[in-house]
């Protein structure tokens, strides 16, 4: 259920509206928007009687919400979420691209992809510590030296970083060198690791699950925010069919299901979408034109050498010729780079 | 195998390699490029031989090809193929918009909407005559009164008409009304309408099957041009998958793909891609931006009194804004409208 | 709409329903059942008024049918259908077995088959005259020369043939030789075909489309009942999914669910729908346990000569082991061989 | 790479390999087997030289793995993995049966269908106290509370009992109260877990993910013997497709496929893998003749008030007639019950 306050509602009406909630043992949750506030209710089993609210002071509208998902949705709030990775806004006028290597591997190829990526004009760094790998014998990352490094590329290049946490052990060890705590398609419906990064006072990045509905990652979205943590970024990255001239089909049309049902802001990874190098720029130039708030682009300087999904990753000249089009791209559909 | 002929080679040269393959009991089939000319040969079981070839005069190399698929290969012509579809190119610089009603109900219904989209700026018009149906009682079409519709469209609007042809027993019909001939998603495999319509001297547009692979799409285009129709304009139209917020998922992928390993041009479209009116203009937009020739629009006055398929298809006004998005996408990607 | 009728009404007022459909400008389809008879109505495009009919003599009840398939539902008929294929039974208690190469590749070879699955047991052969195939360079089948095999191959030995047919074109000629006439999965929306097939006086094997759904199948099938073919046998050949590790995924789950909502007989094809030899003979004690009607089984002496899916056919004598493992899966489930 | 000893392999030869390899930084596998042992070496990054082992005493051959997996594979074991669940076998001649009700509601409700299952005959118990749940709105299992009252229908009862464990945090706690730990399909590449798993002493059955292929499967068990927990049966539980008349879509195809490369037991989950209740009977004995270990039922005693998955359970008359039904196919496929 969620509670609509007035415009006009004051802080005292939202706080008493607040406490009716828990009276009856339930959790409130406040989500204040540029116009009013709305507060959506969770923790009930069946439905809620509507009456015991929408006669408190400053109670506009109560609405019962049929939606599985509630504190993601639009009708809980219309305005976009704006999330700051670092103090780099995503989900706002101004596009936001995350580049860098699938894995962090030492400090020297950290660095100097740091350094070409932010020439290239990328907003956000992003690079795996920890790596969740198919077979237990491939490379899992440098763990917490990787991190230690990521610290050292945002301390040289002034890039924000967003890096991958596998599991609730590491949560806070990854959240000390995180600006923001990225979740992968195998761990999307990982719920106990879901709920720890609710609690979290750290922007998450949820990817889609390999073969998840757009309900189902934002059931696993409201994992998040029914914790308390509203900073969620989702992110199309491909879906498994029977296709196979890419390694997955990127599902664009998720973009514009999400902005219209939900206020979360959704990038798209082009370069797991496709798992193809020759791929990244085009379907780049699509997720931008789709309405897509940012992009996710693996970038390497030497990818025949990349301990990790080499195929995919692009090369610093390639990432400068898509902020070259992307440049040119945002204007079109009312965006800024 | 691929015969490719020296830039300065004479047209009896050529004539005398056409003779030499068919001396063998193979059929020859020269692809005439800017540059110069290659000769495809199909009809060998197992490999033939290259040293009967490449001795002979004016002939620069010779290629066994190891892919399915030869005439419609990049390998047996450089350049793009650039479609007239009564004199309007399709797969050159200028993008291509199909645009008008899913069928054809009435001459009253498809003479508006065809002033309508020649308002907008679509430079041809669609509209089906014969509609195959899931079911036996849906709506099947008008048939002949349909093409003669079409006909009239043509007259009055001056675009040249793209209509479905469903059985080689109609394909002289559709023919005499239609300036290009269109095969559905269910008919991608029907080899017996594909040999008939590769013996027309007529364009066709072929749709990419439900859940078929591109190399199943380029294989039917293959029986196309095998039986001397080169004039073969290829559709992304969305595949079945689990997904389930659209009715298909377009794999806007297969754009780059096609390009990179096919001459023929593609268009899309994102009406059956997405089944949804209000994916239809973002995921157009992102279909340009990804590289195709072309977009392929339902379009409807009152679509909710649409025989068929009503829920896809767009307002007039919606495709004046999608024609508007589409001239100020183009340039950023070297394309014109 | 169905009207079904007493058990005790007369032929008479049978006639006088039919005719009182037809007044109506709709059509009207009798099916007999054992107890009862049930009338089909068709034609209409909304809902038609019950009460036109339920005062008639020996009208028992008149349902509304809100399934978008009639003909073929059991709501249409409680009984399950037997089809008779030259006089052996498919859909009633015995189980058929349909054997045979994929394609007829010589008389020497269809015969050496034929004699070897008579004498493994099986009650039906199969051979494709007329194949379909992806690439125009493969194989196409022998035509016309292949149905006088298929016909020297019943005379020898006995057993009725099932063979596909691919056009309307050739329909009548595939008629002429064939006690079934099979359509394949590519053909299973070929509406112009099905509508030949559903005038003809002739059982047909129905094949699954790659990705069809369930209700799509039926859908088909009732384009043949729609036109007065009862005869309609309907078969589970795999679906195309992510799944590597076979050609297709085998829907063993589509035959309890057909045999809820339909009367048709359904069999299971495994040599398509696993792709693989090693699974054939696993996947057909699956089918049978649980509840497929028969099995469509390609066999082949020299499968590594084969012209055609060699890697699927099974050796004489594995079917011989298959008819064995059916013979004591049967008594298990309620059948017989 | 595998080391294969001689039959007559002495332990002293068998340990002195075993030195070799970790002398080389490398972890040793010992794979005792009826006849013969063989040594799994993991842990290398490249290439192995297989010339430091082929000439110590005991040793037979040195096979290099070309496969992803090692351990599990059927080249490192040619016998079937027989795993001891609280002393009841799964994987040799005898199927398992376990069943029982999706989430442990009350001690009343998990003892009332206890008694019932193993009237029927169940050799094993399922119950999930930790249930993962899509919605962070649904109910979520009783935790320990469900943990305790599984013990007491072990206690009562004397079936060993399967339930689900969900991370790392509640391993232990888990393991104090079942015999055998399931991973479920959303947590099959949760990798952080299996390795954890992998140091425990327990059996565990890990289900295939939603959108998993046989080779991530096996890798996924992989990382639970690399890390020396060899008690691993796999479970098929039903694929994610387009197909729409069921929950999931049953891979039946998979269990073959799996008894060829693997040594580990699988069984089957008819309850997910279709998700309707009347699709359970036909499914169980199809798995069962594809030649499945054993299946996985959810049965409840009033499924209409379930808290979860209330429309795939089966009551407990169906499972005795399930049981009945597998008692008559067992002996056909060479097995018991």
């Amino acid at each position: 259920m969620l509670i609509v306050m007035d415009s006009a509602a004051s802080a005292e009406d939202i706080r008493r509206v607040v406490e009716s909630v828990r009276g009856l043992g339930l959790q409130a949750h406040p989500i204040p928007g540029a116009q009013r506030t709305a507060i959506g209710i969770t923790g009930n089993r069946g439905a809620v009687d509507a009456g015991a609210f929408e006669n408190l002071p400053g109670v506009a509208e109560v609405i019962p919400v049929s939606a599985p998902y509630k504190l993601v949705s639009r009708e809980a709030k219309r305005e976009n979420t704006v999330v700051s990775v670092g103090g780099v806004p995503v989900g706002g006028e101004r596009l936001a691209v995350v580049a860098g290597p699938c894995a962090i591997e030492s400090e020297a190829q950290a660095l100097e992809i740091g350094r070409q990526v932010r020439a290239a004009g990328a907003t956000l760094y992003r690079g795996g510590a920890f790596k969740p790998r198919t077979s237990p014998y491939s490379f899992q990352g440098l763990g917490r030296e990787g991190l230690e490094i990521l610290g050292r590329v945002r301390a040289e290049t002034g890039l924000p970083v967003v890096t991958e946490v596998l599991d609730t052990e590491t949560v806070d060890l990854v959240a000390e060198y995180a600006d923001c705590l990225q979740v992968g398609a195998r761990n999307m419906q990982n719920f106990s690791l879901l709920r720890r990064l609710g609690r979290l006072r750290k922007p998450v990045l949820l990817k889609r699950g390999m073969s998840a509905t757009i309900e189902e990652l934002l059931l696993s979205a409201e994992y998040l925010l029914a914790e308390g943590n509203y900073d969620v970024i989702l992110c199309e990255r491909g879906v498994r069919t029977f296709v196979d001239h890419t390694r997955n089909t990127l599902d664009l049309s998720a973009i514009p299901y999400v902005k219209r049902i939900s206020h979360l802001p959704i990038v798209v990874d082009p370069s797991h979408g496709t798992g193809k190098r020759d791929k990244v720029l085009p379907l780049s130039r699509a997720a931008i034109a789709v309405g897509a708030d940012g992009l996710l682009i693996e970038v390497h300087h030497q990818p025949e050498a990349a301990l990790s999904d080499g195929p995919q990753a692009i090369l610093p000249e390639m990432l400068r010729q898509l902020m070259d089009e992307t440049r040119r791209l945002a204007p079109v559909i009312g965006r800024t780079i």
